[in-house]
């Protein structure tokens, strides 16, 4: 069926593999039982064929994996880990994972907790590294935030390798989003170029869960969890007055995935906006008039706009960026709260519009069940690809399985919520809203 | 790479489709905007390969969506809804969505809840079926439980195909779990004898995430949720005590998953016990003298143990059956209290044993947010099925993806933890137990 | 030890009971068997005494419960539940629990669920009343909000008395705050001069907790732990970067309950900033100086502001007010954070301020366990004064005892944190911070 | 109105105060503001009055809280913390509350943490103390059970204050139950024969919430908190099947408070069986009849049941004793679930009893916000108490006002749920089942 060779994606090597993997003897307490990953093993990232038609190029991702023979000798290896950007529920868990799979199952020496981000690597402002421990991880996967404290903003790719290779670390774990692995990416690139043994491997670390070739980032169904607890206040203050509504903003700055996600587990709301799909306010099919028609029909409403959404509507595109260098928004909650009042003044029924901005209450609180688990897997799979002399990718998640993705062809690159698919589709059956709002 | 032609899985068909879907307006407020799925359209089951190496036989899995051509015209459509078996998380989300989408989004005239599982269709026995409404279900996914209530075992397939002709009933959702779709199967079949028009589609159910060819089963991660929490207690009381053993008996019949993904979330469990692996326990590496190390070594512990796992251990395996036709197992979680208690007070030191068994509270709780969405999922897409004509299949989820699963093919087959596989593998990294325990 | 007479505080009361209670009989199956309260048992208000100290005059309050004679025939009897102002959780505990202690227990005829506040008592803006029924009732408790709707605002006493007359209502429960009980004293009143057989009875709802003569309001417990989650997240936010401020705005408008609960609560609060006890921000010993000292010691803090405080620092007390009545306050929150981004801008070191306003998210959920209780308590307690014929009254609670408040005493008059007393001095002792802010 | 006396009950005294209390300087930064409790204060322990008829004895309790002048001068005090029974949640908020007020507030220079109960204080068999410190009690309260561990039995009081005496501890807190307080007692009368400057101090624990003088002991909220869950869940069991009985044992050995206070807060148990009152099984109104009167009627029932009701339905009184001197128990919830499956399958209808035990998960979560706040206050308060001199008591609570309960008045006798009272009313109100279930 397939009529073009594959694409293989392999991710860079520091150089071939020679120490046996002390995970290997299944038989030694203490140790574990599972096969290796062949180093010739691959996932396909199309899913799906149309039979009887010609297939598309196919591309395979290395799966990740424990790996039979290692490039570097665990005992004589140092790590560290660095947390940059916002918080996002789980990263307490993936340092947790990540200290416990390399010291206790692969017998690393030492693992760095690096502080406050990449600021943590360049001696002019860092405070000094914690060096983790059992007694230290034991319970910080109990609650929110990071441990090691976090920061926006990039650091000079030549400073942060002299301050990795002075202290000998080989294996430099990055938790963190799109800034944070363009960071990691200029790391690997001034190692190699220095030739230095050092493996940098990407954890993706975002709330909004839009990583291209990451089906899933963790904190994204704790975000849902919450989110969507508020989705619940929302409708019920709609419905503890006459002509109630509830104005959510939820996080998502280039997708709507959290916003269409909590709408799903709500079930309760009745517009959601994400970015992706761009909506008129004014005219018969504009988004207050058919507001104004659920108002008169039902008598309130929810509405779910992710931060994103709508950023045509201002009058102009701010184009200031935050530390990270991501674009600062324009208030679209704001805006819609002050559209909405101006609208239905004019046109009646009196309404009362109850807004909520809940975002850092989301970010902020311990993993849950699903993340726990998102989380220990993305750490330990992290490991044994540095262990194993990969360089310069990111851990990702491809139809249910984790894999190596280089970083070189990940960043600066997003997923959306794709407003033709099955899962827009949902959103679109449970909110009955048009798929469209035109003017 | 592939040297064979892949193996089509197709799902049954009524006959042709004939009636253009009601969902295909993208521009007429209040309906969705979806590409549908094209009838060729299909999905790889296998998803790694081995680059290098010959291909094994592939398997495509028709994907489930809505359809363009409906065989039945839905206004002249009634359907009705079962749920048997034992509780699941999300019971009452799945009614709820099937509801709505068959209501709402394709206008089907009348809905019927079928009470008190397959004993419903069944006239000598069934209380009268309710009629689902807008106001029946507004809040009904906020509870645990069934509203339809449910009860295990089976009914003639000819009584119930009697019984659903004389009302006219054209689609029937059986929601539950391996049994319930083998009677779904038998309806099938005989209404397929009978040349009735009737789509008979499953969704499967079974907190113990093993359905063949389901990733994932509603009511599953909620379970973990509650499984987690059990196991945090039963760590708390392993610490208040000197040389204290929480002890907990999770659910699990023939699979390990509920243990085994508890573990991981809760990263508190230092033995996961499971059906897939049986175990010694006398001998220098059986169980009780590795746990006796343990505490030796750190003085509390906490073990899960599935409800299945270790029937060997009993002097003969348990033969009778519950009215489900499941095997009646014998209590593992008190023959390992009892063995531990008498293990110690022969060899020391004094320990106390903290026992947990927490089956019912973990079952009957509300669907948790992940479980929110996949019911919603699950639910129009056996909707989308049933209207465009497939029968005898249920929807099935594989690699993420839902696709349409024959009966015929996937009743009486289970999905076991793989013991060599990377989800066990971080069990053992977690709990730090040894691969196997043997005398 | 009291020299002078205790002042003796009676329920008004319709007329002489003369009915005897159906609840007396204990040995008929579906009903109680509590002992009757006397007509003379009373509740001292004033608890503490000081040995060999002269005593103050003694307030006695009348003791709520059921009474052995009734005012009303209870099957000749109709009563109307009406809820008011913002909502607090507990709202439908307490229409359930009067419902079923109405029909179930005394055997009223009828109970009316009037809509949306007292709007609901104007015909001319009035949405029709519900008839409560077993069945409306059922899950109601299981949500937050209120099932009939609230509103803000009065209405004329004698239209509402025309309607309640019109309709033969005898018992008027009024769930609100100040403004709500105020407008049942005046339609007692106004029923009183009429000389109608009406009895009134307020249940007092705040979340503020600050109602005086009822030492715990429905929905405060609930709402302390929703404020503890949000500074939890405030906290972690705060150690999640390098000098990270976490300011949280609380409920409260005259009175610091909630912010000072949930600083108990948290434990993780540096300071607490409630309407009794104004403070300085400038000065050496002002609060931004102060919050500096701790920044430079400690690295981050986290302060809880009650939306009441500091009033004063703006530049005019504001004087519009809502449609309750109630005063509308300046952003203490926006302020606060200005003046700290202000302070530190000029003073040094850099910090983050991480903004919190989670008003409606605390008062739109579902009552807890606490609530829950209290909730049945008080909406038995209100059906037992009315068909004794006690009104003009709302149910208070007084050193864990339920009295019955004439509304003439109470309305009007609130209570307040004591800022000598031992609750505030738990405060500082929790957050470590000054007993005063001054310049 | 009070003719005879009131009965003044003072705590025993070490001897006279004279250290100036550091509490005492209002605008030192950092200390507190509150008044202090003057020795002449005392609160009233009967509330209720029947005006116009003679009053009994009024009993006066030493009112708690800070002291002016101290008996210790904190800085050269040391103190030991000892947690013992069963776990209660919120053991480990109490422990950080005494060890910050000590150290934080009384500047008292060391905190001991005993290990495992009053085997702590055995050299014997004692692990040895743990020193507090700030950071190691920073997270504690966010996990159930206790940090120190605990144990249950008696130990030599003679061994115990040798201990104490070698190294000098002048303030012991004994935190536990009737066997604890008992120990407690003779600690301090044995310190008190031989002179010792020891302040012995009890903090109540029980999540029974049966002793006496004390309105409420922390960890039940907690509990009722849990209980109202597992409650739900029965609930929902028993409507997930035709004729379902959800039966749940809670915890209660002598007293139904947390039957009967989770019953309230659920609201959806419809038989509620305590210890108080004993109860007939058979007969026309008997238990069994009547629940079968109830399934006949409704086709559901739940019911709670105490762990210590109905001990006289089994064929004697079980007389064996745990470690702490508790009677054992015969199982109630067994017993009750074969009765029912007896009963009904000889008289019908078939019914299902699902069987819920949920003790320990019930004890083991960390404590709800109600109790985060009130262990704060005992805890607290029994470090005013021991710092001013007093000893041999323990902090109880009356009427919502804390006191110094001497042990000698208090030990060995509880508080029983009083069967003709509002509480147990409510209850009878709720489920609707008959005051006496007799042959």
């Amino acid at each position: 069926m397939d009529s073009s060779p594959p694409k293989i994606i392999r991710a860079p090597q520091l150089g071939a593999p020679q120490h046996p993997s002390p995970l290997r003897h299944p038989d030694r307490p203490g140790v574990g039982a599972s096969k290796f990953v062949p180093e010739n093993c691959f996932v396909r990232q199309q899913l799906e064929t149309l039979v009887g038609e010609p297939a598309g190029e196919e591309w395979l991702f290395e799966k990740a994996g424990p790996r039979e023979k290692l490039f570097f000798d665990p005992a004589k290896t140092k790590a560290a880990v660095v947390t940059c950007g916002g918080l996002s529920p789980g990263l307490n868990n993936v340092i947790r994972s990540l200290f416990l799979e390399l010291r206790l199952r692969y017998g690393v020496g030492e693992v760095l907790g690096i502080r406050y981000g990449y600021e943590g690597l360049n001696p002019q402002v860092a405070a000094p590294p914690l060096t983790l421990t059992p007694e230290f991880v034991e319970h910080i996967h109990e609650n929110g935030g990071t441990v090691l404290g976090s920061s926006r903003g990039a650091q000079e790719p030549a400073v942060m390798v002299d301050y990795l290779a002075e202290r000998e670390i080989n294996a430099l774990f990055c938790v963190g989003g799109d800034g944070t692995q363009r960071g990691a990416h200029q790391i690997a690139e001034e190692a190699a170029r220095r030739k230095l043994p050092l493996a940098v491997v990407g954890i993706p670390k975002t709330i909004d869960n839009d990583v291209l070739y990451c089906d899933r980032t963790f904190g994204y169904s704790t975000a849902l969890s919450e989110a969507q607890k508020v989705l619940l206040c929302a409708h019920i203050e709609s419905k503890g007055m006459r002509n109630g509504i509830g104005l959510v903003k939820l996080m998502g700055r280039e997708s709507g995935f959290i916003a269409a996600g909590a709408t799903l587990a709500s079930q309760e709301v009745n517009f959601t906006l994400i970015p992706e799909l761009p909506f008129a306010l004014d005219g018969p099919h504009g988004f207050l008039n058919v507001l104004r028609e659920r108002m008169i029909r039902r008598g309130h409403a929810v509405i779910a706009v992710a931060e994103g959404a709508g950023q045509d509507l201002f009058p102009q595109r701010e184009t200031a960026c935050d530390a990270s260098g991501n674009v600062k928004f324009r208030d679209i909650g704001l805006l819609l709260k002050q559209k909405i009042l101006d609208y239905f003044a004019r046109h009646g029924p009196a309404v009362g519009v109850k807004y909520f901005e809940p975002s850092y209450i989301i970010r902020s609180v311990p993993a849950n069940c699903e993340d726990d688990i998102l989380c220990d897997q993305f750490a330990r799979r992290a490991v044994h690809a540095a262990l194993a002399g990969k360089t310069d990718v990111f851990i990702g998640l491809m139809n249910s399985t984790f894999v190596h993705v280089p970083l070189a062809l990940a960043i600066g690159r997003m997923r959306y919520v794709r407003v033709d698919g099955e899962f827009w589709n949902s959103v679109l059956a449970t909110t009955g809203q048009p798929p469209r709002f035109y003017a």
